[in-house]
């Protein structure tokens, strides 16, 4: 079996946030991710990490990260651990050590390196104690301690593999995505979600050179580390970033629309003293009109309907949209998890 | 490795009742478990799915059935994932959605069908809200949505793996099984049991042309649906079917007897309002003289004893059957489960 | 790929304590186990086991045990399921079976016995109702019934395989044992711990020829059984074996020293009625000055510091020596268990 020269080629590194790669690395894992794709829909043998293991920490639940790291490596010759917190001592930072229940991160990510390849990490939400930035340290943590690739699953500041999965959606259908109009845009949800998707999209836009706009109302701004380096993007692979306040405005003449839930941070730590899902909750109710309809959809180009899924019908998103909407990349968008998460390891597993 | 002409042959089947199939062709199925059986024991490679993965989602809890089908992937070349409901939003019927915790099996089913190749599902009792036929609905509508095929690791009205596993048992003792007596039976316990292993031995029994007895007390009748399809059975296939509401006439001259305890189904929806667990325990209760003992099974023609296993001890069945009885398939039951499901997955999975 | 001679050359026996085996055998296990690191570090495929399935049956937490094994036997060409008892029917010693919740452990280990290769089982604590030789009872109930090795992961009177790891690493920096003086202590932990491995440590050294040394204060004995094996071996093995109740003491002049936490007897069954954690903790925060130290450390012959994992910081010892005493074998330790835990599969699974 011939090995692709993709594979190995950031051999070592983690894979934490798309910010840490160059435009041109981020085209090389998209070409490798089509490579794959095209041999998985062809049951072309992909073995290029026989032997490899992959230890997988779920501190959250998850349908799409955790079959398809699961199916990725083992399509790629190699096998992953399954572990969710309550099988271990929860890895966990200095601060919140507990005797007898956790151990300490630096431990773990040392001894998990004597035995395997890779240790991807999933950490947001109440595992994160919804405190902003909390689990990405715990990832952070696991980076600093690790000799092997440390993976971001999603933390509660990114979520790079999505970002990936859905740029090479993009690209399937646009080849060249300079001067395309992509739109992330809050959309109404009930419940407390974290920022990483928005926040990994207008940071992956900006970085191919597209003409971003971030809609949101009031009150549900981003990290400004965020903004900061999607301005920087800007400056660096040109195209633009706006952000406006109006829903309707911003889909105007849109190529790409990415309408998806998050809550807003002035109601948690470390903007709030305490966790107020209530408070959230209530503000959120204020936006129930931000929410994905055919109408809004006609005041587009045509645009592409993105979502990372699980979609929240009659919130996020009209079921007449996701059940008929025809230019949807939703599912697309899931299956390029695989693809991307494969390409992203055959490169990074040494 | 040369692979048998089974291998395929059903590309791209649902497995989710074995009256699904004809009588060729779950001899066919009978077969190639033979086949597997010997390829087994003597260690002989079956990689016939190389790179394929199974979705195993278990809502119950499972010994024989998890491990048997994780291995049994495996000896083919695959990959099983383990998915627990609590790991996953747990996939779930429209009705039944709560935000932020399910997530629609419509979604699940058609994202898990970008990822691998084929997935198994285990529903019933507390899982399926002891509502009869609400389990078998949940894998009926992974079915509807699913691009690869579905596999019933037993919900509330079938169990076909069991059936197929209990007939290659059958089959190895008594290789004409035409003609001979074989007994599907009540037996007591005290907790809540489902009718799916009944009702599959019912219904692969007249399938294989047996002359087969369904014993019972007043107030255990299975589905009508079922014996209808049992009746239709005998109709093709010759043979016999009768009900009958005692346990010791049933057992004279038997071949084969399958004594297992189910629960009276007019004490569960939709035969009852709300699930009336202390109500079925207490008639259960006055059914304690359906046990299996030596001196019952002395009345029979030397026949052999079968349980799915777990069996409840002093209670459908005595220690002295269990431990000392001779003619008894319990442990060849158990076995041949592994061997039936790599014939299904490697006749189905495309 | 050539097949070392060690390959199948304990076919079929379970591993369950280290004095099962001669030392000449344990020799056997660490030549192959240092076989096994070598190619491991290289990347030189080990398929030895190809199609193999280890079940691994954990009743408590693990970090270390889990994810060697699963890597091991992985690296090793099988295949492990890891199980946790909330997923099966808890398989369970007759005197405790619950109806519809445990599973007899005389049917799980013939049905296991059917499907795979190895049953693995970790059970002490809680899940054995801290009634010292419960777990160790379990494991045995297993092996009486299972056709398949068995392997011991720990439990309440045995951990083997921590002792085959940490004889690998002292081998490692001194490859004669003999004549080296090895501590065996007693270290301060406010938590309920069992006493597998101070037990197994002096087992295993004193079988190794040492000069072994086991300090405690009083109360923290050991069982009467260990204490009379460590005998046997001095008279077998040569070396020599002393309890001493001054940890100071113990060290003097020390080569290794493995201070560890264990909690005295007498506050658990079957020395007491109940289990009394209270009491316990209580008389353990008598001894918080069994702290490993710098100071301490200095009054040994530049001693190798050993421990099992995860380690208390601030009880059993010291953040300074953790973080920064050079002749720590703590990591080695942990990813020796991954070569031992293969050498033995290796040789035990047919």
């Amino acid at each position: 079996m011939p090995i692709p020269k993709y594979v190995g080629s950031f051999k070592g590194k983690d894979f934490i946030n798309t910010q840490d790669f160059t435009q041109a690395e981020i085209k090389k894992i998209l070409d490798a991710a089509d490579d794959l794709k095209k041999k998985f829909r062809k049951r072309i043998p992909t073995n290029y990490l026989p032997g490899r293991t992959l230890f997988m920490i779920f501190y959250n639940r998850s349908l799409r990260t955790r079959n398809s790291f699961e199916a990725g490596i083992y399509q790629l010759g190699g096998h992953a651990h399954f572990l969710s917190p309550q099988d271990l001592y929860t890895p966990t930072l200095p601060e919140d050590m507990v005797p007898y229940a956790t151990e300490a991160i630096s431990d773990v990510a040392r001894v998990l390196s004597r035995y395997g390849d890779a240790i991807a990490i999933r950490i947001y939400g109440d595992a994160a104690k919804w405190t902003i930035g909390r689990g990405h340290r715990v990832i952070q943590e696991f980076a600093k301690w690790a000799d092997i690739p440390v993976l971001n699953m999603e933390d509660d500041m990114h979520h790079p593999f999505q970002a990936l999965a859905d740029m090479q959606a993009a690209r399937a259908v646009e080849p060249k995505l300079e001067g395309k109009k992509f739109v992330v845009s809050y959309a109404y949800s009930g419940g407390l979600k974290p920022l990483a998707v928005p926040q990994n999209e207008v940071l992956i836009t900006t970085q191919m050179g597209m003409d971003v706009v971030l809609a949101h109302p009031k009150g549900f701004e981003l990290e400004d580390s965020i903004i900061k380096s999607c301005q920087e993007n800007v400056e660096k692979y040109g195209g633009s970033f706006e952000i406006c306040n109006d829903m309707e405005e911003a889909f105007e003449g849109a190529d790409f629309v990415y309408p998806k839930a998050w809550s807003p941070k002035q109601f948690v730590p470390p903007y709030n003293k305490t966790v107020d899902k209530e408070g959230a909750s209530a503000y959120q109710a204020k936006f129930k009109n931000w929410i994905t309809t055919m109408e809004l959809l006609d005041r587009t180009n045509k645009a592409y309907y993105m979502h990372c899924g699980p979609a929240d019908r009659g919130q996020e998103v009209t079921d007449e949209v996701l059940d008929s909407y025809k230019r949807s990349l939703y599912f697309e968008q899931a299956e390029n998890r695989l693809h991307v998460q494969k390409a992203v390891m055959s490169m990074v597993i040494p």
